[in-house]
């Protein structure tokens, strides 16, 4: 069942210029529908299909714990991550309700959380329970981020195989904005204090131990910023490995990934880094509140469709963001010409 | 059938704080699904309902014609304005697209095109045959305004009879950018220049023209811009006296109104100087190109859901944005409780 990693083809462009000239036959103004109509562009570009589809959409939700979460840098404990996992088997997280919403296929994937789980609505890829602590040790060892970055391949793979035409990431894991913070501040060699952020929602004097806490594992930990799979072994965390394999493996196999907020659009850094031509194959749904996530958008020079302060993680902000594209098909696929119509004039300058 | 006008009521501030701390108990972070969070608040204040329903939505397009159209001020000839209803007819525009894509009843209202107009598929609501060229008389009688307000608030009803839960409103009429460009400048007291733009597509020289012919009319009908009916009759138009009707009967309903770009914005500002209490109804979908937009956006403290840079109307950035609404009440009905979920651990600050 499992393909070997392909090479990132590159993008289509010719099929998108013939969208874009299409795009301005039809009964509109040119350009008036702005970015729905650059993402019809990107989408063409992306699949190759002069009249892309997006639907159904597969919802990746990858969860796995962070040792770093013993320093104390979130608002929740540990244990959490697990019982958010049941709440996502259960059907009643905000993932849930929004993958449902788009007729989504979802799918969770323990890639790493720290505690035994029923099997029955998990897909078991655990790598290991949770990562070391990379305040004082590498959070994992090189073999168990490339594990991590198969395990996020083969959810591609499976949801493919399933019928899916488009890609959304997600992630549940306590601490997780702690680890991306810190392979952000290492990949884009900015300052820890210019990216850190409150995650679930801490108070002043948490911000200011998370901030020291990052500075100081950074410093231990040492990692070359010209290696980004030894950055991401080295700060973690395993559902940001199994992200970065499905930016990988959806460019590979040219199906749009819909990015959702700052760890996984960190997650889709390591892997653009990693493979720059990923990068064509990505769409960012939300910008986040959390500061880092300008940074990382950034970083990859990225606008994302929608800007509603979310902070939530799950794939919640892609998923809000997905009817965009649809809705950006369906203008392709649906919309009346003007010669179809019936309206010869043509716009006066 | 048609009910009088009724006062608009007060907005159910009780539940929606009851709503508020509600969604402080679902499991996510407190306020870490943003200004959807917020949306649900707005949606039960607006509704008086815990768990507010949007679905289905009825989408209204009025569509008019303007005299000014003969002072070449638009991209587009008039006789673009009934090529475009026949559009609609035919389920061809980009507003028949979007509404189909959120399953809304979509209904189309001929309040005043210059031109006769097949009955079949459209709502005959025909005020005159286009508004006078306001440059050299009043744009209509204010018997007239008040007829094609009455005409807003009849679609609203039916589409209330026949089930909608949110109304979207939208518009086509060739110049009517030029009508609303006049309308805000008189409501707002600032100058034309401020505000004019480009409407679907006029280049720099037609620009420079459409602001002098504004000011020239502005200069010569002297409207009061304490009488919102009168700059209403004075400057235009027949589809924007509809869509003010439209949001004074939502709004004397509870139900949630979701509004358009530029022109459908000023026939709400028109609404609310004329009943300051519809604001509390108003839902605002998205931020369009239109200069004047962000004026008139201003002037009602309305921050939009959406930025995506359309300029089309028709109600297309309304109906874009409606999946946000129907993710806020999907979020309150069918999110669990942490206490459902079992995950009893409160957040630590």
């Amino acid at each position: 069942m499992e393909s070997p990693p392909g090479p990132v083809p590159s993008p289509d462009a010719e099929t998108g210029r013939g969208v874009s000239r299409y795009l301005d036959t039809l009964t509109k103004p040119p350009g008036s529908l702005g970015r729905l109509e650059m993402l019809a562009v990107d989408l063409a570009t992306m699949t190759g299909e002069a009249f892309p589809r997006v639907t159904p959409p597969g919802v990746l939700v990858f969860a796995a714990d962070h040792g770093i979460a013993a320093e104390g840098v979130s608002a929740f404990p540990q244990a959490v991550t697990a019982q958010m996992v049941a709440n996502f088997i259960a059907g009643g997280a905000a993932i849930n309700v929004f993958a449902r919403q788009i007729g989504a296929r979802l799918e969770v994937i323990d890639v790493g959380v720290a505690a035994d789980l029923p099997p029955r609505g998990l897909v078991d890829e655990k790598v290991r329970f949770g990562t070391a602590n990379f305040a004082w040790e590498e959070a994992m060892h090189l073999e168990e981020a490339e594990a991590a970055m198969a395990a996020g391949r083969r959810a591609v793979q499976r949801a493919l195989e399933s019928g899916c035409r488009c890609l959304i990431i997600g992630e549940m894991g306590i601490a997780n904005t702690t680890s991306s913070s810190a392979l952000l501040a290492v990949l884009t060699r900015e300052p820890v204090a210019s990216l850190v952020g409150r995650g679930t929602g801490i108070d002043d004097a948490r911000l200011a131990h998370k901030q020291a806490v990052i500075e100081a594992a950074i410093a231990a930990r040492a990692p070359d910023p010209a290696d980004p799979l030894g950055v991401l072994a080295s700060l973690g965390g395993l559902e940001i490995a199994a992200m970065t394999g499905a930016c990988l493996e959806a460019a590979s196999r040219r199906v749009p990934l819909l990015v959702d907020g700052f760890i996984a659009t960190v997650a889709a850094l390591v892997a653009c880094r990693l493979e720059p031509p990923v990068r064509d194959f990505l769409v960012f749904g939300h910008r986040s509140r959390e500061p880092g996530h300008d940074l990382a958008l950034a970083a990859l020079d990225a606008r994302p469709l929608l800007d509603l302060e979310l902070r939530l993680g799950e794939g919640t902000g892609a998923a809000l963001a997905f009817p965009l594209l649809e809705a950006a098909c369906r203008m392709l696929a649906e919309m009346a010409t003007f010669e179809a119509a019936g309206i010869a004039e043509t716009p006066r300058a």
